[in-house]
C-alpha cells in the first residue's frame, strides 16, 4: 500500500439518505447539509433526480449559487428509456438542466431485475446503458456508473453482470461503481467478485463501491474492495439511507485515514468529522447512537473502573486511536470536543478582534462546559449558541422581555377531551401587552400567545414558523422530574435556525427556546435592514 | 461447511452491556434481561461480577430461583490476584459463591497491559491464569477463558499472546475465547491471528471470539472467526456494550442462521429475536436506532417508490431475506411483527379459553393497527398492552376515575422562576376526593396530585415509584402540535411494569400513562390478595 494515497469519496446523503424513513428534507435542510458536507471536504456530493420532482431542480438552482470550496456536485439519474433516444428522454434532459460537472447513473446488473422489474430484454439494457452514458459524456459530463444489484447479479448470472459494467466503460464512463443495492451480501463474496470485475476490466482507478448495511457488512464490504485497489467509495455521512442505511462515512473515512493510511480527506478536516456529522443529523432530525464508531458521544467514553483505570495509565490500553483526531474525546463534553480554535471561529463571526487567547474565550470555554454538564447541547443548535456568545460577550441587548406567563391544561368536569391555554406578558421597549392562545397541548398554547404578543410590536414575526419541535429527557432515572432538552427547528422562508432549552420543566425549557429563536431572527432581521449603519 | 452445525452463544447484557454509557440496571431490570435472554434461547448469560458489589451477588440469589428453560447462567470474573493462593482470593471465593454452573475467567494476553496495567512479570500472569483456571475446575465449574486484548497482543507479541492461551487450555478451560477489547482490529488481521491460535491450539470446538465494534467491523470481525471454524461467538443481543458497543447478537444471529445455514438458537425461536430485542433495549432505557440489521423498524421499510415498486413486483427484488423469518415485518406496524398467535399467546394469559381464531382476536389486531397508526407502540409497554386486552375482553371495571384536572405551569410577574401546580378530582366507588400538589414541571405536578388523592382510597400506593419517564415526539414536522409518546417505568420494589400514553398534549399523554400504571398496579395486589376466591 502506497502511504497517502488518495481515495475518492462520494457522499449521497441527499439522495440515498432521503430515501430512508423517517428523513423529509426542506430546501433549507438540503443547502445546510450540501454547505457541511463542502466544509468536510467530501470529493462529489450526490443530490436528487432533478427530473423527478420539480423541488429538486429548484436546489440545483439555488445550489448553484454556493460557491462550494472543495466538493463537485452531482446529479442522480437512471438509464434513458427503451425504445427512445437518449436525447429525447425528458429524465436525462433534466440531468443536463441541473448543469452539474458530473452525473451519477445508474443501470441494472442483475437479469432478474432486467426481466422481471425493467421488462426490457438483456441486450435492450446493454444497449441503455451504453447510449445513456455516450451521450452524457458528448455533453461534456464527467459520468459515474453505479451498477445497481452487481453482486447479487454476479451471484445470479457473472458474465451478464460483467458485460453491464463493460459497456459502461466502452462507453465512457469516468467511474464504475459495484452495487450492493441490497445490503446482504458478506465481505468474501465482495471481495470475489470485486476482484473478477478488477481483471475483467483493468481498470483500478476508476473502480467504486457502494454498500448498504442490511447485514451489519457496509464497513467491511467497502473495505474489502478498498484491499483490492479501489479508490472511489460511496456512502453517506451517518450511514442515513434505504433500510438500515448506506456504508457510513463518519466510520469508514477515519479507519481508512488513521490505520490504513489513506488520504481521503483535504488536510485538517478529519477532526472536523464529529462536529460535522452531528451537525448534518440534526439538520436532518435524526438522533445519532451514542455508540457511533469513532464519533458517537460515548464513542471514547469509559466506564468500567478497570478500563478507566487502564486508560488514566496508558491510553492505548484501552482506546484503539487518539479520539482528538476525528475531534472527539475521551470526556465526551461537547466544549472539548469542539475544541478552542473552533469556538474562536465562532465567537470572530461576532467580534472578530478576539483571539484564542483572549480571557473572555475561556471564560466562555469554562461556562459551556457548566452549561453542558447541566444538559444543554449546543450541537446543530447554531442560533442559541450565537446567542450564548453575544451574551458573553456583551454585544446583546434583549428586544422583548416575557414578564410573566400562564399556561392551564385542563380537564374540566363532564368534559369529555382535555384542553390547554396560555396568557403571556410581554415588555418591549417600556411597553406592556398581553395575549392569549390556546394550543393542542401546554407548549403550542404558549408559542401561540407569545407570538399574538409580539407581533403587536414585530409584525416581521407573521412569516416566522417553528418547522420543527424536539424533546428529549436527558436523565430517565428521575422519572417525571427528569430534566427535559427542547431543540426547536425555525424558518422564515429564507433562513434556517435552531434553539434549545433545557429545564426540569418542558414549559420553562420550551420557553427557552421559543424566546431564542424569535431573539434570533429579530437581531438577523435589524442586522439587514440597517446594514449600511453597522 | 456442515449444514446445521451448531454454534454457542454468549451473551453479555448483563456484564459488558452494563459497562455503556447511559445504562443503570435495577436488579428487576436484570432479572427481565435474563428472563428475556432465557425466552430466547440463548446458551450462555454472562453476569456481573459476583465479588464486586453486594448487589450483584443479590442477583445471583436470586436469579437461582429463575427456572430458565434453555440457558445457562454465567459469573465473571478476572484472574486471581498475585501472591496469594486462587483459594484464598475473595474475588475467586465469590465466584465459587455465585453457585453459577459456569464461571467466564478474564486474563492478559498483551504483554503491555501484564507490564503496565497489571505490573506483574509476564511469568506470574501465565501463573495467574492456571492457577485460577485450575482452581475452579478442581471446584466442578465449566470455565470459560476470555484472553482480554488478545489480537492487540498478537501485533505486539504473538509468542506471548498465544502462550496465555495455551496455559488455559492446559489448566482445564473449556473455551478460550480471543477478545478484541478496544475492538480497533481489521477482519484481515482478526483472521491471520484467530487462524495462528488455532493452529496453536488445535481445537476449534472449543475456540470462541469477543468482538467490539469501534471501527464498525464487530459482526465482520466475528464471522472471520466462525470461517474458520470456531464455534462459541460473544455479544450482547442489542450492541450494547463499552464505548461502541458489542458484537449485535440481533444481527449475526439470523446470518449465521439464515444465510450460512448454521444453528443458533433453539428451533422456532428466531421469530421472537426482534421482540425480545426491543423488550431489552425497552427494559434498559436505550433508544434502537431504526435501521439496525434485520431487527429495525426500517430494516425492511420501503420508501423510493421504485424500490416499493421492486418488492411488489418480486421480494427478493429489494429484500435480502423474508422479514417474517426474524419476526420483523415490511409494513413496520407492531401488529403485524408480533403475528396472530403472539397475541393469542398474551390474550390466554387473561382467558385462557380464547382461541387464534376467536372473533374477539380479530377485533383485538384491529384495534391494535388503528392504535399503532396513531402512534401508539406496545413494545416493552406490556401493562399496558394487557390492559387493552382486558378491556377487549370486557374482563375490566375501571377503579377510580379522573374526573377532572387542572396543571398550571406560571411564571407570576416580579418572580424569577417558574413554577407548576395541579390538582386532580378523583371518583372511586361513588366518592369524591381532591387533592393538590407542585412540581418540576406540569407532569410532575400532576402524577403528584393524583397520588395523593388515590392513596385516601389506596394506600398501597404508597411503595409504588416510577422508575423512569420517556418522552417521544411522534412526528416531527407539525412542530409544537406535534403528538407525544410517553412512556412510564414504575416499580413497587417486587414487580416492574412499563405503560404508554399518545396524545398531541404532552400532559394528557402523561396522564393516559400514569393511569394504566397505577391501574396495573392494583389489579395485580388484588389479584394476590383474593388468589383463594379467583
Amino acid at each position: 500500500m502506497v502511504k497517502s494515497e488518495k481515495i475518492e469519496v462520494l457522499d449521497t446523503t441527499l439522495r440515498d439518505g432521503a430515501q430512508a424513513n423517517g428523513i423529509s428534507f426542506s430546501l433549507q435542510d438540503k443547502l445546510g447539509i450540501l454547505r457541511a458536507l463542502d466544509e468536510l471536504g467530501i470529493d462529489f456530493i450526490e443530490a436528487g433526480n432533478p427530473g423527478s420532482n420539480p423541488k429538486d431542480m429548484e436546489f440545483f438552482n439555488l445550489a448553484k449559487e454556493q460557491k462550494l470550496e472543495h466538493s463537485k456536485l452531482l446529479a442522480f439519474g437512471s438509464t434513458k428509456k427503451k425504445k427512445i433516444k437518449a436525447s429525447e428522454d425528458n429524465q436525462i434532459k433534466s440531468l443536463l438542466d441541473a448543469k452539474t460537472e458530473g452525473v451519477v447513473i445508474f443501470g441494472k446488473a442483475w437479469d432478474l431485475h432486467v426481466r422481471e422489474v425493467l421488462q426490457v430484454s438483456l441486450e435492450e439494457n446493454l444497449n441503455m446503458i451504453q447510449e445513456t452514458v455516450s451521450f452524457l459524456k458528448d455533453n461534456g459530463r464527467f459520468v459515474i456508473f453505479d451498477a445497481e444489484h452487481f453482486f447479487d447479479g454476479w451471484v445470479a448470472n457473472a458474465d451478464y453482470s460483467l458485460s453491464a459494467l463493460k459497456i459502461a466503460l466502452d462507453a465512457g464512463a469516468d467511474r464504475i461503481v459495484l452495487c450492493d443495492t441490497n445490503g446482504g451480501t458478506f465481505p468474501d463474496t465482495i471481495a470475489k467478485a470485486s476482484a473478477e470485475a478488477l481483471k475483467a476490466l483493468g481498470v483500478p482507478d476508476k473502480m467504486g463501491i457502494h454498500t448498504h448495511n442490511d447485514i451489519d457488512m457496509a464497513s467491511a464490504n467497502t473495505l474489502a474492495a478498498v484491499n483490492l485497489g479501489f479508490r472511489h467509495i460511496q456512502g453517506t455521512l451517518a450511514g442515513f439511507g434505504e433500510r438500515c442505511g448506506n456504508a457510513c462515512l463518519a466510520s469508514l473515512i477515519p479507519s481508512l485515514e488513521l490505520k490504513l493510511k489513506f488520504t481521503c480527506l483535504p488536510k485538517g478536516k478529519l477532526e472536523r468529522i464529529s462536529s460535522l456529522t452531528r451537525k448534518i443529523a440534526e439538520i436532518s432530525n435524526i438522533v445519532l447512537s451514542d455508540n457511533m464508531p469513532y464519533i458517537g458521544s460515548s464513542a471514547f467514553s469509559h466506564k468500567a473502573g478497570m478500563h478507566a483505570d487502564g486508560v488514566l495509565k496508558i491510553t492505548e490500553s484501552f482506546e484503539h486511536v487518539d479520539p482528538a483526531l476525528v475531534g472527539n474525546d475521551r470526556h465526551i463534553l461537547m466544549s472539548e470536543v469542539v475544541g478552542r480554535s473552533a469556538i474562536t471561529e465562532r465567537i470572530n463571526k461576532i467580534d472578530p478582534t478576539i483571539t484564542k487567547e483572549h480571557p473572555v474565550t475561556l471564560t466562555l470555554i469554562k461556562k459551556l462546559k457548566k452549561l453542558e454538564a447541566e444538559g444543554w447541547a449546543f450541537e446543530g443548535a447554531d442560533a442559541s449558541f450565537d446567542l450564548f456568545i453575544r451574551r458573553e460577550l456583551g454585544r446583546y441587548e434583549s428586544l422583548f422581555k416575557i414578564e410573566a406567563y400562564r399556561v392551564v391544561s385542563e380537564h374540566p368536569t363532564g368534559e369529555t377531551i382535555s384542553c390547554s391555554h396560555a396568557w403571556v406578558k410581554v415588555l418591549v421597549d417600556g411597553q406592556y401587552e398581553i395575549a392569549a392562545a390556546e394550543g393542542d397541548g401546554p407548549v403550542n398554547a404558549m408559542d401561540n400567545a407569545l407570538r399574538r404578543a409580539l407581533q403587536h410590536f414585530f409584525p416581521e414575526l407573521e412569516q416566522m414558523r417553528l418547522s420543527d419541535y424536539k424533546v428529549r429527557v436527558i436523565d430517565g432515572n428521575a422519572a417525571t422530574a427528569a430534566k427535559v432538552r427542547v431543540l426547536i427547528n425555525s424558518s422564515d422562508g429564507e433562513r434556517n435556525w435552531m434553539t434549545v432549552g433545557v429545564s426540569e420543566d418542558i414549559i420553562e425549557a420550551s420557553r427557552a427556546a421559543l424566546t431564542d429563536s424569535i431573539e434570533y431572527k429579530l437581531i438577523g432581521d435589524f442586522q439587514r435592514k440597517f446594514k449600511a449603519y453597522l
